[in-house]
């Protein structure tokens, strides 16, 4: 995980520095970090890596983190005093409304009862979310739920509905949607209900503050600086210094690295604009997140700025290629800036060879960018932004750090997760997810039906693999098994929709036809889960 | 608020096009709409607005829309079938953990306690955000809470706590936070806690998906298009055409409309940056939200490039200066391209002729993008973005219409309120905040020790106003009136803060010293708490 900074001072590739599965604690924990992260929060590393951290020196700040005993904290009993406990009665709320909730005059008890109706059907759906014997979707298209199923009635009106209209409206949202959190929703990389991390993010809906200022954020502005240092220190940056954020996602954190690296080499382009600047060239892996591509086309780079790079049989970058076209680039004239590396690629799960490509950036003076990546980040993911360079954060704009003005708290559901789990907590979650995509690695690998897309054992906990129908097993390898294939994936997956029993994603890549990705996060998924889903690809696939 | 577009029929300006209280009722309803969402939501509506429009023809629509009666609907009870109802108990979390709750085998109970026992608390906490007896806020300085009150520990370790301890922190966590719903304070736009959209923000969070796609919202991505139509129905849209995304926040939503006036003149932009384009010159409100200035810095315009506008002493943009700076930009071969009109400025709450505006975009070429302003967009504020140019929506990189990647669910707690008020809720909401508003500007204007920052009737619910203390009312106008003046303030709200009553916003403009910005949003304020905001004022300025 160790990438060069054009400043810092060179070294030899470290060999390990791909394999996310080394003996070294401070990777077990840094991979405990990152990986359990992107269940609930998708985080994403960018900015400039140290290089010249040895093992040694990572494993001895982690060491020193560790060595610090979790506290027995000394409960204060006095925040209980004056709470009023409520319990649910049986509420008429067919002719109450809204205006009859708190701020109105004697709302108290009808919105504690309003909230607690509303609770009921929350941990509901909670315990349903866990019930295998339950659908992950009951699955409807567009005009069936806008014709109004069963009188859920999607049109907005003029007049006010009841409070009783309300509870079930929010009933009907929840039955007609797809559990997340159910075991065998493997559909994408977020997956999985984290108990805490709910009752995190309805604190913060009830908090209800934002992130601008600590006049109004106290208590979530110094977690977020605390939570922010404590993964610097994971990282393996020295004292944990740096800086940083947390924004809305992964793909505006790619927006941000690529805004940081121009204001680095050009800050004059801030008041000038591009015209201030050479013609400036990213370099991204052919594999990398579509997010670069945006970037590159909002900042007003031009996406035919950006090169693609070639990528090995897994999916990772190869280092040669990058020179070759930084070289290439430099000849025409222009200026290689920015090299975006993927630590877990979104299809392939393939990490990059950081160490080769930062010594590359280091020689010709570009921006190194980790995107330590987190593909499908879901609703509450956060994407996590190093800014190193202090004084852009002073100058830049007004001083504030993020593009956007209110910002979301993001941090506390975060937050109260690790205090919960405790960093071992997120290791044990990476290492049952990357016990699980061996499991399903070893199941299919000789199976007969199915074919890995390419060999040996995935580096991350994507697990990709074609299923070939009886119909297609006898087919000479040619364009019509090509095309059949192709469509095999969709089908399943169509099926299983319908069928509501499981979810998974799939799609080509380059000029593989359509094959399973599956990404194993979710913390409730079991071993008899993916046997599930195996059983299910082949009941649905067998007649195609 | 009707404004041009370059591709539309000329037409009067509307006179009434800056008052946003005139007798229409579609002006009404769209109040209603727009400022209601800032209580919650922050709005933001960009792009066209039909010029052409006329007063009647709105009128029209929107009385369509209100003949639409609301439906009784059927309640379908069968969504209640196999749901246990859990109670609360005492249970012991001490010597639980996170590890112990679902989807741990036999979790399901404690995972219940769990949830019913943050229930509790957040119930609590809302019941007391409501109390005038209780405090805004318990203030502490960031040194107080990193050092640990009374045991509330920040920092994070490696191993779990017990749930205890982190019903604990979330006890804590809130009491050492502001409470912005309370009815006393008026810190930001963006104040007040909506009991609906809480419950409709814990739904989502339960539902814990995003707005990649239907096949993992089907319901939301629905709520969003309807909740869209509805609103660009409401603006005047022939039959509520067009396209848009709910976005983070009002900043992003800004640079959205740049994005989209670029790629609609300069489309090529995309693909060769920003070097394929002439110097392209952009002009907003020397009062407008700083967020224009991000996005032409952030986009490779460069701030150089964003010209500010003179305003009037009311802070309305006058039409003839922008008409002399195009003309200047255009003699120096420079390209001017977009106008960013403000319906509503942070400070003043100003609203800019959009009309006349309108006629000099069309005049010459330029695209109009209207803020429909929500300044201190909180945590749960979503912005509005319209797409009309379908071309765009098709070409834009891959399809998709945001920059970011996965999306959250913004669209559920807005959709949910609207259900449960209706229009007429959100119109009676602003009447509210407008009148509060009023009833302040009237009880000040001639009060001693008081003096407005501009005159007449605020246009929206902010009223921006000096208080000087007795020391400095006999002083002669000068530079050291001012600069005590500059003082008075901000040592106000520290006393305010410490003394954690009320909260109220202060900064300078242009010329003018630290004034107080008193902006009425929050459904829970009462002409009493204004009484009192002044009361507080002072008691705590009279000696100073």
């Amino acid at each position: 995980m160790a990438a060069s900074a054009p400043s810092s001072s060179g070294g030899e590739p470290d060999p390990n520095s791909t394999n996310l599965r080394p003996p070294g604690s401070s990777y077990d924990a840094w991979c405990g970090v990152a990986h359990g992260c992107t269940r609930k929060l998708g985080m994403k590393i960018c900015g400039f890596l140290q290089k010249n951290n040895s093992l040694e020196e990572r494993s001895r700040i982690v060491s020193s983190f560790k060595e610090r005993a979790a506290k027995n904290l000394q409960l204060s009993c006095d925040n209980m005093g004056g709470e009023t406990r409520f319990s649910r009665t049986e509420t008429d709320f067919s002719n109450l409304f809204a205006r009859d909730l708190l701020p109105a005059k004697n709302g108290e008890e009808q919105t504690m009862q309003f909230l607690l109706e509303v609770v009921e059907i929350l941990t509901n759906y909670v315990r349903k979310t866990f019930d295998r014997s339950t659908k992950v979707l009951d699955f409807h298209h567009p005009h069936q739920l806008l014709e109004g199923m069963e009188g859920f009635n999607l049109e907005l009106s003029d007049q006010p509905e009841s409070l009783e209209q309300i509870l079930v409206d929010c009933r009907d949202t929840l039955k007609y949607g797809v559990r997340t959190g159910h075991p065998r929703f493997f559909n994408q990389l977020s997956t999985g209900l984290d108990i805490v991390g709910l009752a995190g993010e309805w604190l913060t809906s009830t908090a209800n503050t934002n992130m601008f200022t600590y006049e109004i954020a106290p208590v979530f502005v110094l977690m977020e600086q605390l939570t922010l240092k404590k993964m610097r220190e994971i990282v393996g940056w020295p004292d944990g210094e740096g800086d940083g954020i947390f924004s809305p996602g992964g793909a505006i954190s790619n927006m941000y690295s690529v805004m940081i690296a121009r204001y680095k080499f050009f800050p004059e382009v801030k008041t000038k604009g591009m015209a201030a600047a050479p013609r400036l060239i990213l370099f991204t892996s052919e594999h990398s997140h579509y997010s670069i591509k945006k970037a590159s086309a909002a900042l007003g780079f031009g996406t035919e700025n950006l090169i693609l790079l070639n990528t090995d049989e897994r999916g990772r970058v190869i280092p040669a290629d990058l020179e070759a076209k930084v070289i290439e680039a430099k000849k025409k004239g222009y200026v290689p800036m920015f090299v975006n590396a993927t630590a877990g690629t979104t299809v392939y799960g393939a990490f990059d060879p950081i160490n080769e490509i930062a010594d590359i950036c280091e020689k010709y003076n570009m921006w190194l960018h980790v995107d330590g990546l987190l593909q499908g980040c879901n609703s509450m993911c956060a994407g996590y932004l190093f800014q190193p360079d202090k004084q852009y954060d002073i100058t830049y704009d007004t001083g504030d750090k993020a593009i956007q003005c209110g910002r979301h708290v993001d941090i506390f559901k975060f937050w109260l997760m690790w205090k919960a789990k405790g960093t071992v907590g997120f290791e044990q979650h990476i290492d049952k997810c990357l016990d699980l995509s061996a499991y399903l690695y070893n199941k299919i690998k000789n199976r007969e039906g199915y074919e890995m897309v390419f060999n040996g054992e995935p580096q991350h906990t994507n697990v990709c693999f074609w299923y070939f129908p009886p119909s297609l097993r006898g087919l000479p390898d040619g364009e019509e098994r090509r095309e059949r294939l192709h469509k095999v994936a969709p089908k399943i997956k169509a099926l299983m929709m319908e069928s509501g029993t499981t979810m998974v994603g799939y799609q080509p890549q380059g000029d593989k036809v359509n094959f399973f990705r599956m990404v194993i996060s979710n913390p409730a998924a079991t071993r008899s889960d993916i046997d599930f889903l195996i059983e299910e690809i082949e009941r649905l696939g067998n007649d195609l």
